[in-house]
């Protein structure tokens, strides 16, 4: 195929009223697609049913260590649960606190308790005069939005091959005092679906930072998400809580995960990790904020997942669903786009997203085409700090709700709206 | 029965000799009890285990609206879980955010929110110079504990016929802009087990606080824990939603409740009911916070007790466990004191508290000495800001958790430990 490029006006024009039929056809169709939001289609949480016989009336509501978990206490969760989330994490049972049904609500609420009563006994945030936090992007909105919502400033750092620009990272965090915290999604990120190398790891593990208040926000929300059972087709993600600690600074670290993309995206369990004095700093206010989680979702949890490798093969279900939509898309991008030089895209072996990349000043359009002709993705900028991505080229594409066939159909649509946007671009320039 | 204060030395001597020996005798029987919180007893949490079939592996999961509660969304809770808290509040369902697994964290959420966006727009608390909040007392620890942590100075109030010294709440509010709160536990109050007057209720629908940012912190967490089924021997509460209303003040109320005390202690679902006004400031930034909490524990509330009626009844359930525990603290109180004048306690209809004064001085050592022979109560002081009784007269008794056999046994032990105490004040003097 040749590169729109290198057309001419007249091959553009000619290709423009070829794809504005198509465009029109495929309106006619009545498409109604939502590729907007990583959520689980119906079949994934099909998979866990069985989880919801775990605890019926007659049940052993005990945990191994004689607890009632229909009562109230246990301010960190059960044991047993800190171990599984521990495992999923990388992290010591010891070193985790299972919340509620999310993981989001305790990302929040650590720099919601760092605002008031600052890091581990350090001035306040709202107590400091200026508060910037970096944001790697594209990335995840909600991240962006908790950030923007408590006032900082977001910094953008570029994401380049093996994670963000480590050079702009270290800049910023060893030297500007001001600088609190980094959002990242390590592993299978949010929306790129590529995970940090080993050196990216053990450069935030060997970060210097200037703000004795400054935290690594890892949210492994993706740590066991595999598209693939082969190990030589699954992405591996070297442990930051292990490299923090050869350097004696796990302090520098907060993780989170859970299980809403495990089991149930609306009910499952949530999890923080991090150093002794992490989570001391957490509990003390934890202590004033809850009596204790649900300790009976946890175990339900647990005893139905039982540990990591049970996770790890319950996740293999999710992957047989999850792989066809992710090729589906693939295979229509690669058919349709190679050549042209009018986007590139990830090809995530995990996770929820794929991102794509249209040539400056077309993301924008594009899913407004797509929306017009039924099918809504994520809003162009979304994956950027303030809702803005500077040049106008991500889009994050989410296939997991849609069934392949919907998906392979909403990839056709998807490139024939980058086409035809490109097309107009270049017939303006 | 001659009261203390009108013996001679000699016969308190005799008295003490007699009182020392009966507490010797009790620490060798070896009670182990804790009456420190109001935790139900196994027998209450079983009361509802039928409510964990109500959503099996094959179980219909969806809202009446069709809305699949294992998926991701629904920021404020079902409908229909909506309309059950609405329902034990008496607030319509519109006006209610359904959270997570109790109503603590909700409170929590709306001071922490408050100190660092402020309330419905106003300045944030952080960003003023005093802070104050009226604590009724004797009243409920963990609330003192939230606005000591937020480093609000606490006011205490004391708690007289009817309610909080209403004259005392109005002098705050109505004249002292830093006054920014109160905590109410409304209906059959902790610990004093007592309900505020229709007087009490209309008169905190008059307030005219000075404050423009001032809330009623309105702790509904007993509205339906009644001891007696006969609506007669009921509490009924005015309704301050409506009240307030009447005055077009709704926006000082913050309503909270939860099925703590109904379902299960650990896993039920608590909420907020609001003005519009209100729940639109929430939502603000919980939607930042969360994507939305448990919707499948919702349902199985929902399904299982139905509407408040459902409700009513299951709690009739409790009461009758409940109900012999209260009679007999209070049988062993009216027959060991009687005339003595050694202490006054409350003779609740509802809740989960008794609360008992001694003389002043004594509240502290009877915690002792109780405690020495095997009986945990609740820290003297506790049930003050700051955990500080400045009479050291009031005793928190939770009489759930024991049997009624056991409850017996330890109001036994504290009416003695209540008497020698006594008795080793009067000597003192």
């Amino acid at each position: 195929m040749k590169a729109y490029k290198n057309m001419s006006k007249d091959e553009l024009l000619a290709l423009k009223e070829e794809l504005t039929k198509a465009f029109e056809d495929a309106k006619g169709k009545g498409l109604k697609l939502d590729m907007s939001r990583g959520k689980p289609t119906p079949k994934q949480l099909d998979l866990s049913m069985e989880m919801l016989d775990i605890l019926p009336s007659d049940c052993d509501y005990k945990t191994e260590a004689g607890t009632d978990t229909r009562n109230y206490g246990v301010l960190d969760g059960i044991p047993e649960a800190k171990s599984l989330m521990g495992e999923i994490m990388g992290i010591p049972a010891d070193n985790v606190i299972v919340c509620g049904n999310a993981s989001l609500p305790i990302m929040y609420d650590c720099v919601s308790r760092s605002m008031v009563f600052g890091v581990c006994g350090k001035t306040p945030f709202m107590k400091q005069e200026k508060l910037k936090f970096l944001c790697p992007a594209p990335g995840y909105d909600r991240h962006f939005r908790i950030t923007e919502t408590f006032g900082f400033e977001m910094i953008t750092i570029p994401m380049v091959e093996g994670g963000p620009d480590m050079d702009m990272v270290e800049e910023y965090v060893n030297n500007d005092p001001t600088v609190k915290g980094i959002w990242c999604v390590p592993k299978y990120s949010n929306p790129l679906g590529t995970t940090y190398s080993d050196e990216t790891v053990r450069r935030f593990a060997a970060l210097n930072p200037a703000a004795d208040d400054f935290r690594i926000y890892w949210d492994n929300a993706y740590a066991v998400h595999h598209l693939y059972e082969e190990k030589d087709k699954q992405d591996q993600l070297l442990n930051l809580y292990e490299e923090l600690k050869k350097n004696g600074k796990e302090d520098l670290l907060l993780e989170f995960a859970s299980t809403s993309k495990v089991t149930f995206a609306g009910a499952g369990i949530g999890a923080v990790g991090a150093s002794d004095a992490n989570i001391a700093w957490i509990k003390k206010t934890m202590t004033v904020q809850t009596i204790g989680y649900d300790k009976m979702n946890m175990l339900r949890h647990v005893r139905y997942l039982k540990n990591l490798a049970g996770v790890e093969k319950h996740m293999m279900r999710h992957a047989e669903l999850m792989r066809p939509k992710f090729e589906a898309v693939l295979d229509v991008f690669d058919r349709e786009l190679s050549g042209l030089e009018i986007g590139t895209y990830t090809r995530p072996r995990g996770g929820y997203f794929i991102s794509f990349d249209t040539l400056p000043g077309c993301a924008k359009a594009v899913v407004e085409k797509c929306k017009e002709a039924g099918v809504t993705l994520t809003g162009a900028g979304a994956t950027f700090p303030y809702g803005k991505d500077p040049k106008d080229t991500n889009i994050r594409i989410a296939p997991s709700f849609p069934t392949p066939e919907e998906m392979a159909a909403a990839a056709d649509l998807f490139v024939l709206c980058v086409k035809l946007v490109t097309v107009e671009k270049l017939l303006a320039e």
